[in-house]
Parts: structure tokens; C-alpha cells; sequence
């Protein structure tokens, strides 16, 4: 029964968001009728609603006044700087849920029930996910971009599918020669440029807008970031592409995968297993992959040799195969 | 992250149910390519869904063989005699969906986004919830026959919104000289009648078609049930209708109200409690009840004592409001 009903945690969540309910808290609202003034809202329905997140844990009930749980104080108010409300917008968005609504349809077919899925060019969901997950992802980078460093400078770096630009960024950051050359559908691109901009690194960016596919990647690369991307394709798609890589790198230059990596069991550890799902409602082909199934791809499109990095990207998981 | 993502499950459960995979695997298909075929998908689709199925825990999986949870065997395999699935018709219908998914407009307005909501006169989705939620609602309405028939027994009994019938069914079975008139919509009547035929009580059950609040119910009743039908309205409109079950109950006539009944915090305990949102999505104005509500609007409605009883009735409470 909770499994069924689950939808309602994220509906309440959105909501919540929308309205701004923990920003008003974290402003020193307490009561569903404060609240519900701030929030221009109705007492009853803030009452409601907040009842509802306090049984979630996302806040604390004594007596009549509400309070911000932990969590909800530093990710989900906007007086936080590490407020991530905006990524509702990339991860609810219409045809990513419509997706999943038509799961059975896409059981059926081994795919998507929404033709290309996500892969339309210049989607402009990309740019909702270039705004919106750029706060959950400065962490993740920054880890990346100390565990590449350690490995060797890199002065040419390729970002493929750079969205928010947050991983090329946070490389460029660690070496003041590094040169980055971001790859993404144009709109997404703008984005990027923005964040590069405010990064002070605007300098050494430089834009290959277009599909990753077809566009021109030049060679002569150190590095190849290749983040949250081989996820979208099956598995020849993915060595097909790779093999584009390996052929912009420089002989000993790295490929850095950063996926979601299921265990070979595809049922732990959870979030990156469960991931599968979201590639089968969304996408014609995705999937993720194992690190078996990356190295196997890797190796199928030239590179020597092929790592399993130590630290935790985030959710994800760091792979470099090696040219 | 997992809040917001929530509904994925939901998607997950309700394409599990369409495609009979828990029923494909009882049957003994325990391979993605075995169930694909049983169920007409995809290999790689059910792989993908019921690698997600065993991550929250209804599936079990040994290497590529999945098998059922102790749980789906009994309530999601349509082997068993306790299937549950066809209540994912009434708990994910899509106006109620629709509702839910409209939340922040129902917390600025204080209720439902969808104008009269659930509330429209022949609504064909209470026919869904008497075909749906009956297999649930046989051990609660045990229960609450069995506990009712201790303080008495009841040989003219009024079962209000009686949806599939179940209770006032059960009260007939513990008392073989009770006659039973259950009041519903017409549409929904036709499910009840069908079940009073099944159960063999159908020469002692009596129908009253129409709006509860419009209806003439008669007088000398021993008995009324008042099952999971007082949430949807607000509380001066539960009082006048306990008025009018005042009226048609003998003295000493009792008032069975069966309800999710939150404690006074209204956080606890969480199923009955987070009813609450349901509510404020789906209806007007109505909510659920805390004891002290409810024993409230009884007594304003004319009820000399009102009880809380003893046992759970499922997720819901019983209580007795005496005449």
C-alpha cells in the first residue's frame, strides 16, 4: 500500500517547494496560518500538507508550530546556499513523468514509450537539468576533479555532455593551464558559458555545440569527461562512441566515466540499480551499466586499460579507461 | 531525493499489476526471459522493472532467477485468494491522480483543485473502489461485525455509503435474523447487491439508492454504519448528518463510525494521519477526524456517549456513538 501510494510523497514535495512552505519556515513562520500567509496559501491546506511532511520527516511538529528538520534546513530553503529546489524542475519534469506513467508500455517494448525519449535534439529539458542539478553536482565534481588531478596535470580537457559545465569547471580549477572544450546541444551550452563565466575560467572555455555524435571534437586531449552520458545509449552505441574518444586523446591520455554503477547483482547498492528504470522509461536503449559492462565497452573501443576509482562521485562512480 | 522520485514505485507497482509479473512468477517463471514471455514484453523491460521490483522489496533475486516476496505471494499474485491488485483501479484512478498532482493549487484554495472532487453524484469511481477495495476490507469488516455483535445484537441495520456491502455483509452473517439497507449510489448498489448474492443474505438486503444526505433512510434502526464516509465532508456537515442517523436509530441505537482516526497531533500513527492529504486533495473541505472530533460532532448531533473501541479495523478505528 505505501509502494502504491508512494506518488503522493512526491506531489507533496513539489508542492511544497513551489510554495515556498520551507523557505517560510526557515524565515520563522511556524503555524499553518503564518505559514499560509507567507506562502499565500489557505491554514487549512498548510496544515494539511505540513502534517503530511512531518510524517515524512522533512519537518518537526510540537504542539501547533512547525520546524525545519536538518535536512530540509540546509537543501530545501532558499536561505540555504545549498538549497536544491530548482532540480525538481529537471527531475519532474512533464515527459520525464509521462515516461514513467507509461512504464507498462515501455516494459512491453524494452524502451521508452515516448519515442526518442530525452535524446531530442536540443531538449530543452537539458537546460532545465543544466539549472537545476547544478547544486547537487559542485560536490561530486570537486571530488572527480582532486581524484583526476592526483593522476596527472590535464591541459586539454573535452567535456562531453557538459550540461551545467560543473565537471570541466571544477577540473579547470585544479590547473590554471587547463583548457576546456565543452560539448553540448547549443541551448544547454548558454548555461554552461554562465557558470564558466562566474568561475573566472571564461578564458580557457571553448564551445563545441551539437550533438556529440557528429560534432567535431578536434583532438590532442589529456582528458575526456564522459559524466552521466553512456547511460542514455545501449551498449554498441556506447563502444561506437568511445571509440570517438579514444581517438581524440592523446596516446596515455584518460577517459573519465562518471555513471551510475550498479553491482553485477543490478540490485545494490540502490540508487545507482534503481537508476535502470528511469534509462527504461525515458530513453529508447539506456540503461546502467556495471563496471564490467563499462570496461568491456572501453576496452571493445581501444583503451589498454581500465580503473574502477576509489571514491564515490556523488551517487555515482568514477570509471577511467586509459588510452 | 528519494521523496521526490517516490512515485516511480507507484509507476512500478501499477505496471507490475497491469503486466501480471508477480503472477507470472508464481506461476514459476522466474527468468527475465520467461516472465517477458508469459506477460508479452520485453526481456530487457522486465529485467530492468523487476531488478527495481527486488531493490524495494517485493521480489527476491538469486543470481538471474527472481521469486515472489512472502508478502507479493499473498497480495499481489492473482494465484492467491488475497489478491489486493485490483485496488490500484480505485487508488490510482486518474482523477484522483489528478488531484494529487494539482496539490499546490489544493493547499492555496484549502481543497481539491478538481471543483466537487470524489463528491459528484454516481461518481463511477466508487464503483471502482467497491470492485477494488473489497478483498481489503473483508478481515477489517470481520473485525468490526465481530466486535459490534459483543455489545449487542442488531436486527435492523443501516449500512451508509456502502460501497461494495462488505460491512453491513459481515454484521448480517454474525446475526441471521438482520436485515441490512444499504444506502449508495446506484451504480454502486448494483457491486453491493451482487456481493449480498454471493455471501447468501440476499433475501434480508434492502437498497437505498441516492445521496446519503438526500435519501429517506426510515427509523428503527438498531444499528448504523458509518464506514469511511464522515473524511469527506467538513465537520458542520458531519454534524448535521449524524442528526439525521440520530433520527432513524431506535433509542439505544448505536452509530458504528469507522474511520482512519489520527491522534490528537495529527502525525501519528502515520497511515491514518497522512489520510489527511488524500483528503485535501480529492474533496472540498474534508479531512480526517481525530477521536475528539469525532466524539464532538456526535454529541452536537444528539448522541448521549460516544466510544472509542478497541481493535483496529485495518488501518482504520471504530467508534461507538450511542443514541
Amino acid at each position: 500500500m505505501s509502494a502504491l501510494g508512494a506518488y503522493q510523497q512526491t506531489e507533496a514535495m513539489k508542492a511544497a517547494i513551489e510554495l515556498e512552505v520551507f523557505t517560510a519556515i526557515a524565515e520563522g513562520n511556524t503555524t499553518a496560518a503564518t505559514i499560509a500567509k507567507r506562502c499565500a496559501a489557505a491554514g487549512r491546506g498548510v496544515r494539511m500538507l505540513c502534517d503530511f511532511l512531518t510524517i515524512h520527516g522533512f519537518l518537526i511538529k510540537e504542539g501547533t508550530h512547525y520546524a525545519l528538520a536538518a535536512d530540509s534546513a540546509l537543501f530545501l530553503s532558499k536561505l540555504s546556499p545549498a538549497y536544491i529546489g530548482d532540480a525538481t524542475e529537471f527531475l519532474l519534469a512533464p515527459r520525464l513523468r509521462e515516461g514513467n506513467a507509461r512504464l507498462a508500455e515501455a516494459v512491453r517494448r524494452g524502451g521508452t514509450a515516448l519515442g526518442e525519449g530525452t535524446l531530442e535534439p536540443e531538449n530543452p529539458d537539458w537546460v532545465k537539468f543544466a539549472h537545476g542539478m547544478m547544486p547537487l553536482m559542485r560536490m561530486p565534481a570537486e571530488i572527480m576533479a582532486g581524484e583526476l588531478r592526483g593522476g596527472g596535470e590535464a591541459l586539454k580537457v573535452l567535456d562531453i555532455a557538459a550540461g551545467h559545465g560543473i565537471f570541466g569547471i571544477a577540473v579547470a580549477k585544479h590547473s590554471s593551464a587547463a583548457h576546456i572544450y565543452a560539448a553540448d546541444w547549443r541551448n544547454v551550452l548558454e548555461v554552461a558559458t554562465q557558470n564558466a563565466h562566474a568561475a573566472g575560467i571564461a578564458d580557457r572555455y571553448h564551445l563545441l555545440p551539437g550533438s556529440a555524435f557528429e560534432v567535431d571534437f578536434g583532438g590532442g586531449y589529456d582528458l575526456a569527461l564522459v559524466t552521466n552520458f553512456l547511460h542514455h545509449f545501449d551498449a554498441p552505441t556506447c563502444t561506437t562512441f568511445m571509440r570517438k574518444v579514444h581517438a581524440a586523446l592523446k596516446p596515455g591520455g584518460r577517459a573519465a566515466i562518471v555513471e551510475f554503477v550498479p553491482n553485477a547483482d543490478r540490485v545494490s547498492p540502490p540508487s545507482a540499480a534503481a537508476f535502470s528504470l528511469t534509462m527504461l522509461a525515458s530513453t529508447p536503449s539506456g540503461d546502467a551499466y556495471t563496471f564490467a559492462e563499462l570496461e568491456s565497452i572501453s576496452q571493445d573501443a581501444g583503451f589498454a586499460k581500465v580503473e574502477f576509482a576509489a571514491p564515490e562521485i556523488g551517487m555515482d562512480r568514477l570509471v577511467i579507461a586509459y588510452r
